[in-house]
């Protein structure tokens, strides 16, 4: 493993991890151990990280794999960046869903007073992007790869058979943790069914199969769950519940520090109109659009790799570098 | 070129033009037919887009030529989040530069009460995310890619000749332009110098030159120029002067939608003790380290050669094909 030539040398901020329960600690121990090995890099803050060039080595393999596992669809590749339209959130019901997980972004469209007083706030220890010429901007960040594909298609007509895409976004979810598997920033590869209802039902259906199987010839402890989105508070659990009973959400999960309570590296995800209502996304001739998405967690099937296989990816079985399209 | 396939059918959100400048016109007419061709997607806000297949391509061919001009330094490849510590605004003076352009990140710490209150806000069409359970975070988003570097090298003794490391950060700068070359989000490949001041010296000389060949054997008009960063205000103007009068920045400038007003593809910056004073990095022996880096505008340079090559990559001089080493 390539680290970084003089990672011995840094004086890595440590991180608080005071109160944490058991399978915290376990998430902790996994991350100061990639941390030791120079795998990620800390920027002493909870979930913000870098990442060594072993480390991204294999994540563009995910990627790879990931790509190739839906190459039969002749998707069409997109890419999209990690700042959106807020009308994502004006137009879907964002905010009554996961308003705890978004990072709104603000900017300074204030006077060079308004800027002297930011600097005072800062400089006596206060708040300095709150009031000083500070304001919500018309964007936020990124909280699912998809997101995007539904605001620029907003208005479109889609053939009954459907469209396929294929990208990879740069998500953002505000969920500070010990947890290395729970980035605040990471990557979310995803193809992405529009098409008819019947169309989008049998595109999960299809890769609920598909990405399991992707996943275990990684030679990853993989299974497949029936699963909910994390919903914010006590309407968020009736939500939650109505998810589970409708199987409208699939998991694949893998243990990274615990094997009671396994990773999801991996989700089949239909939304019904969810998406095609509020963007008036159609099919031809009028008729109702659906969508339906899988996505990879790129950085988590990493870590789930080093776990399983070890740090020497030198080392790891032929058959997964093959699919990693490692050399 | 690889167009979405449908992108036909799309219905493009049309961006307000009113009130253009001439060179602003032209910079909007470019960037339309980047939208026609399906080279860039409208996300219906300025300096928000995504891109196709095709422009991907390019960009990960110039990131591998900017890698590649650098290679004989054998640095060490790292890789960072577009979102990083609020510590790089409280420990340098960026506030005081460029508040103007720092992307800050607010989360929703609150009640579910503040929740009814951020939804009934939004339909009533106010700004839900001020207020409400929302608050600054700890992060804000990346401006430059070399920042975090030092965030993670805090304290770090490195030796006099020098550490030199590569990224390719994903930056954010508030400024909504027409300008299809001043998006809000792009990617910046540096090359960043760690050591003695004669080094960082040394390193920025020898990169003022060397950045300039490589634009130059794109087939890319480039020429070299002394520049200086946007400073804020009216105290910025004199920051700037001084920038210029030291010559501490270098641009390497290729018209893309104006001949008068060419655009910055690339800069060399001498940092002088800039970041190494606040996050106290410093040499063997206790003695001063300075930094340096040469930046490459990813997008930007795409842009160049779409505009000086066409939209046909396939029809691109092989000479420029085997450096972006495309097939």
């Amino acid at each position: 493993v390539a680290t970084p030539a003089n990672a011995s040398k840094f004086n890595y901020v440590s991180l608080t991890d005071e109160g944490l329960t058991p399978l915290q600690i376990a998430q902790a121990t996994y991350r100061d151990e990639l941390f030791a090995e120079g795998i990620l890099l800390t920027l002493g803050r909870a979930g913000l990280v870098g990442r060594s060039a072993t480390f991204e080595k294999v994540a563009l393999g995910v990627v790879h794999a990931a790509e190739n596992a839906g190459r039969d669809y002749n998707a069409t590749g997109v890419h999209f960046p990690p700042v959106i339209p807020r009308s994502l959130i004006e137009h879907t019901d964002y905010l009554r869903s996961f308003p705890d997980l978004l990072g709104s972004i603000h900017s300074f469209t204030g006077t060079e007073r308004d800027q002297a007083s930011a600097i005072r706030t800062l400089e006596e220890g206060g708040d300095w992007s709150a009031g000083n010429g500070w304001n919500s901007s018309d964007s936020v960040l990124l909280p699912a790869s998809c997101y995007p594909l539904y605001i620029w298609s907003e208005g479109a007509v889609v053939p009954s058979g459907g469209n396929v895409f294929t990208l990879t976004g740069l998500c953002y979810r505000h969920e500070p943790s010990p947890d290395p598997a729970r980035l605040r920033c990471f990557r979310q590869h995803e193809h992405v069914y529009l098409g008819s209802p019947d169309g989008a039902a049998a595109f999960a259906a299809s890769w609920g199969d598909r990405a399991l199987a992707t996943l275990l010839s990684l030679g990853l402890p993989a299974e497949r769950v029936v699963a909910n989105d994390p919903f914010f508070g006590r309407m968020g659990k009736l939500m939650a519940a109505q998810q589970v009973e409708q199987a409208l959400k699939h998991e694949i999960v893998i243990p990274i520090t615990s094997d009671e309570n396994p990773t999801a590296c991996a989700s089949v995800n239909r939304h019904l109109d969810h998406f095609s209502l509020p963007f008036s996304i159609s099919c031809d001739g009028g008729n109702e659009a659906h969508t339906a998405c899988v996505g990879f967690g790129i950085e988590r099937i990493t870590l789930a790799l080093f776990k399983h296989h070890g740090f020497d990816v030198g080392a790891w079985p032929s058959k997964v570098r093959d699919i990693l399209g490692l050399q």
